[in-house]
């Protein structure tokens, strides 16, 4: 990894616009795209929608890497082996995994996802919706990944900023999306349904784990009903989730609040009272 | 525990009631307990709350078994494995699970977890919250272990019924608690803070994962500001575990509705209009 991109990432942000906005006024768009893809089966629909969007993309000219965790073989269990000789005894999972950071003595296959994601602009994570959140191997993709000094433990803790996150971190100017596949009705998943609405389920992979180290997220694409799905229907789902591909570079991000610039208390990092619309609570107030 | 109460909460159930609620009367109170258990650390503070555990409960007489993920280097990827020659070419996870379930086929450490399930009456999860929720390692057990046919596909589907879940299903009669150790100070997850309430990041787990199956959920036991505990918190922390686990027998299930008795539309599954108490959405609806 190069240590300078990384450095300045963490500074100011007009060092670390991605391209596809510097680009913005001449209509040439040009993404540099990860697809983080996990479902065992490639001719799955999960497999078939990682294949559409790569061929999608690459046909309008982006840049496309995937990291197929199961084709892989990624181990999703984080250890003291991701760390090298800066595992301590015992084990710290935070301090050790900022310091293999520093020192460039993390495991060679979590250096390598580090690297992809500071060289794309646009994430996609494309997953099955399993027990209302994702697979496991996802999971520990993002355990493993997402280390102390690199997504979280990144900036100055003081009267006016508690550390860099929400809305500011590593990964500022970079934004996600995710495509999942839910078993189950979309009114199981609507406001009154017996799920919970999927804007508060996905909410802890929006805001906790994407949100948290800077990346903009853009509202997912979601298939309902997908264990009844037939290839009938592929041709219909097919062309939305092109659509959704086609407008990526343009889609707005979920609004949700920063953290650092006066709408929370530091340091308890409580909504000032009255920011929000009335009627909002839980997760919504977070966003504006 | 008296058992009337639990019987009216949750109708007719008196044919799966574990040994502990049978002994209610005598005050011989026996409960037969799962520690599930997610921390790659011995020497952890999820460590101790375990080891502190198993020696309060064997204490006072109760059974107790332990699935240490990390010890067992339990496999956390769901793949084509686990279901043996049940899976099918391409995979389909839920039927080739639910075939796998119903031959005897699966993998036989998640048949052995299985096992465990229906031995114990209670079940205990320790863990760490990473990015919001469990680890891998746990989540693996988790897609694993809750196949098709033992945890979801169960029951009849019909004009008034959507199946046997969310309040019956294979593990109706258990109770479960999570405990688990979050970084953060409590203030960040209260119900203004930046993290979102702890009620809501744990509702996918409690409601979505526990309840889905039948499983009664007692309020969690969560410790904050771990990041910063010494060992001179430790007595005190100790202290609060061992009051918990003390009361585990008496203590009151997390009140979700069942779907399948009047609350619910079917087959959309929206709670009916009416319902609640003023001012509650979101997953609070799913509370009586």
């Amino acid at each position: 990894m190069d240590a300078a991109p990384l450095n300045d990432a963490r500074g100011s942000v007009e060092d670390r616009r991605p391209p596809i906005e510097a680009h913005a006024d001449s209509k040439e768009f040009h993404m540099k795209v990860l697809i983080v893809y996990a479902h065992p089966e490639p001719r799955s629909l999960n497999g078939s929608l990682k294949d559409l969007a790569v061929k999608t993309l690459e046909s309008a000219g982006h840049e496309v890497q995937v990291s197929d965790l199961y084709g892989m073989k990624w181990k999703a269990v984080l250890d003291a082996e991701d760390y090298g000789p800066s595992a301590s005894s015992p084990l710290k999972v935070a301090a050790d995994s900022g310091t293999a950071f520093d020192t460039g003595t993390l495991a060679p296959e979590v250096k390598a996802e580090q690297e992809k994601l500071l060289w794309a602009d646009t994430y996609i994570f494309q997953f099955p919706m399993w027990w209302y959140t994702m697979p496991a191997i996802l999971k520990g993709w993002v355990d493993r990944v997402f280390t102390y000094h690199f997504a979280y433990g990144v900036g100055e803790h003081s009267d006016v900023k508690y550390g860099e996150r929400f809305g500011e971190g590593t990964l500022l100017g970079k934004r996600a999306m995710l495509s999942v596949t839910a078993g189950g009705p979309e009114s199981h998943y609507s406001d009154r349904g017996i799920n919970g609405p999927i804007d508060d389920l996905l909410f802890p992979i929006h805001h906790g784990i994407l949100y948290y180290p800077g990346i903009e997220v853009l509202p997912p694409f979601v298939l309902y009903g997908t264990d009844r799905t037939t290839d009938e229907d592929y041709p219909d789902i097919a062309k939305a989730w092109e659509h959704r591909l086609e407008n990526l570079e343009s889609a707005d991000p979920i609004p949700f609040r920063r953290q650092n610039f006066g709408d929370y208390e530091i340091p308890s990092l409580h909504l000032k009272e009255g920011l929000e619309p009335a009627g909002r609570s839980g997760f919504g107030l977070h966003s504006r």
